[in-house]
C-alpha cells in the first residue's frame, strides 16, 4: 500500500477496507499499537495487570467505556473500523477474525492501546543496527516464557518475549537506545541462554517465524505486546477483542514522541 | 516521634496508634504517598483519571479489590491501620476522621497510592535549594486552579497546585531536578503570574498556609496530590476514603528509587 504516509491515511484505508493486510512498514515513523478491547467489568483488572507489568504492557491510551475514540493518541479515530483486521475471543477461544467491529461492538467496551516493538526497531535501524527478521523478511520470532507476570484480579499469565540476535558488542548500544523507550517495551529483559527463561528450542518460536542466529551472536529478548493476548488465553474472560497479529492500530504519535528524553 | 527511621517503623507506630499525627520529617528518605480508597465499581474510572493526569496523580501502587496490602511499595503493610489518620467521604461530604479503618473497611475497596511532593522537596533540599514553607515551619500553600484535568468516566475536576517561591535563576535547576521525578509530580506546571492559572490571591491558599514571597522571587507551581481529593469532591462518589492531610502512607521505597535515571 503506497501513499499511506501517516496514521490518518492508514486508518482511512482501514475504514474503507481498502487496507485489510498487515501494517509493518506503513506510515513510517508513526507509533503503531496493540489493541485489547474488554467489557467494563473486566477493564479494571486488565488495567491493573498493565500497570503492574509495564514492560510487556505499556499503556499508550485507554478509552472510556463504550467510546471508540482513542482521544490521546489519535483524536477522531474509531477503534471499530480503523484497524485492518481483528480477532474476537469468547472464553479464550478465537471465534471470528473480522475486518471491522460493526457487528461486534458493545457499549461497555474499553479499549487499551499498548506500545509495540516497531517503535524501538525503527530506532535500532536508524542507529545502524541490523534487525534480523526485517533483513530476512519474516515475522519476529516470539516465545512463551516461564517468567510469570504479576497477576491482577482475575488476570494472570506468563510473559511472552520477542527475540533479535545481536553481537555481544552491540548489546550495550541497543540496551541504551531501547531503555529510552519505556512505552515501547524498553530495554531487553534477557540476553543469552533461552533455557534460563523457559524457552526449550530457540528454533521453534511459539508465534512468528524462526530467524538465523549467526556464529558469535547471542539471542536478545524483549518483553512483547503479545503478552496480554497470552493473558487473555490464560484468564478466559467471556468476551474480548484484539487486533489480528501484525494488523496494528496506527496512531498520530511519532516514534520520537515516546522517547524518554533525559531532563539533564 | 523519634526512632521512626523507616517505613516499617512508622507503619508499626500507626498500627499501634502511638503515632496519630502528621508524617512530614518521619522516615527520612522514604517515599511517602497520598491514599485514595474507592469501591471496585468506581476504581476503573479513577485509575483512568490517574492515567490521563499523571502529573497530579502519579500512581505508585494499586491494590486488588479488598486486599489492604500494597504489595509493590510496602509488602506486609496494611492500608486499614498503617496511616496515622484517615478521612471518610460519603457523596463528597467528609463524615469521619478515624485513626484506623477497622470499622469502615469493605471487601470491594481498591487502594491507590499516589506520589507526594515530599520526595522532590528532599531532592531540592539536598541540592541546597531553600524550600520556603519548610523554612517557615508551616504547611505548603496549595491552590485550586482553573486548569481542567482530563476527565475519565465519571471523574472530573480542576488541578490543584502547590507553590514554592524561588529566585528566577533557581528555576532551571529546580526544573531539572524535579523533571527526573515523574512519580513525585515532576517538573513545575507553571511559573509566575498566578492569575494565568486562575489563582485570584496568592496570599490566600485554598489548602495549607501562606508563605512569604521575597522581592525578586517568583511563585513556582507544581501539580499537587490533593488534586484527586478535589476530584472526589467534584465527582461525589457514594463512598471514598483518603488519608487526612499531612498524614501520609510511608512506603518502603527510597526517594532515589523514584529517580528517572538517564539511560545514557
Amino acid at each position: 500500500m503506497t501513499g499511506l504516509v501517516d496514521g490518518v491515511a492508514v486508518r482511512a484505508a482501514c475504514r474503507a477496507e481498502t487496507l485489510i493486510g498487515p501494517t509493518p512498514g506503513l506510515a513510517p515513523g508513526c507509533v503503531q499499537a496493540n489493541l485489547v478491547l474488554l467489557p467494563r467489568d473486566w477493564a479494571f483488572d486488565f488495567m491493573l495487570f498493565c500497570h503492574r507489568n509495564p514492560q510487556p504492557c505499556p499503556l499508550l491510551d485507554v478509552t472510556d467505556p463504550g467510546d471508540p475514540e482513542p482521544k490521546r493518541v489519535a483524536p477522531g479515530a474509531d477503534l471499530r473500523t480503523d484497524l485492518p483486521k481483528y480477532r474476537i475471543w469468547e472464553h479464550g477461544e478465537l471465534v471470528a477474525e473480522p475486518t471491522n467491529l460493526l457487528a461486534h461492538w458493545r457499549d461497555d467496551l474499553v479499549g487499551f492501546l499498548i506500545g509495540c516493538s516497531f517503535t524501538f526497531e525503527n530506532a535500532l535501524l536508524e542507529a545502524g543496527v541490523t534487525v534480523r527478521h526485517i533483513e530476512q523478511g519474516v515475522n519476529v520470532p516470539m516465545y512463551r516464557t516461564n517468567v510469570p507476570c504479576i497477576s491482577a484480579g482475575r488476570f494472570r499469565g506468563q510473559m511472552v518475549v520477542s527475540m533479535r540476535p545481536l553481537n555481544p558488542e552491540q548489546t550495550e548500544t541497543v540496551t541504551r537506545i531501547c531503555a529510552k523507550l519505556p512505552l515501547a517495551h524498553g530495554a531487553p529483559v534477557h540476553v543469552g541462554d533461552p533455557a534460563r527463561i523457559g524457552i526449550a528450542d530457540i528454533a521453534k518460536p511459539d508465534y512468528g517465524d524462526p530467524v538465523t542466529i549467526h556464529a558469535g551472536e547471542q539471542p536478545v529478548f524483549w518483553a512483547c505486546g503479545v503478552t496480554p493476548q497470552a493473558a487473555l488465553l490464560a484468564t478466559r474472560p467471556p468476551f474480548a477483542i484484539t487486533h489480528a497479529p501484525g494488523h496494528m492500530f496506527v496512531t498520530d504519535q511519532r516514534d520520537s514522541d515516546l522517547l524518554m528524553t533525559s531532563p539533564v
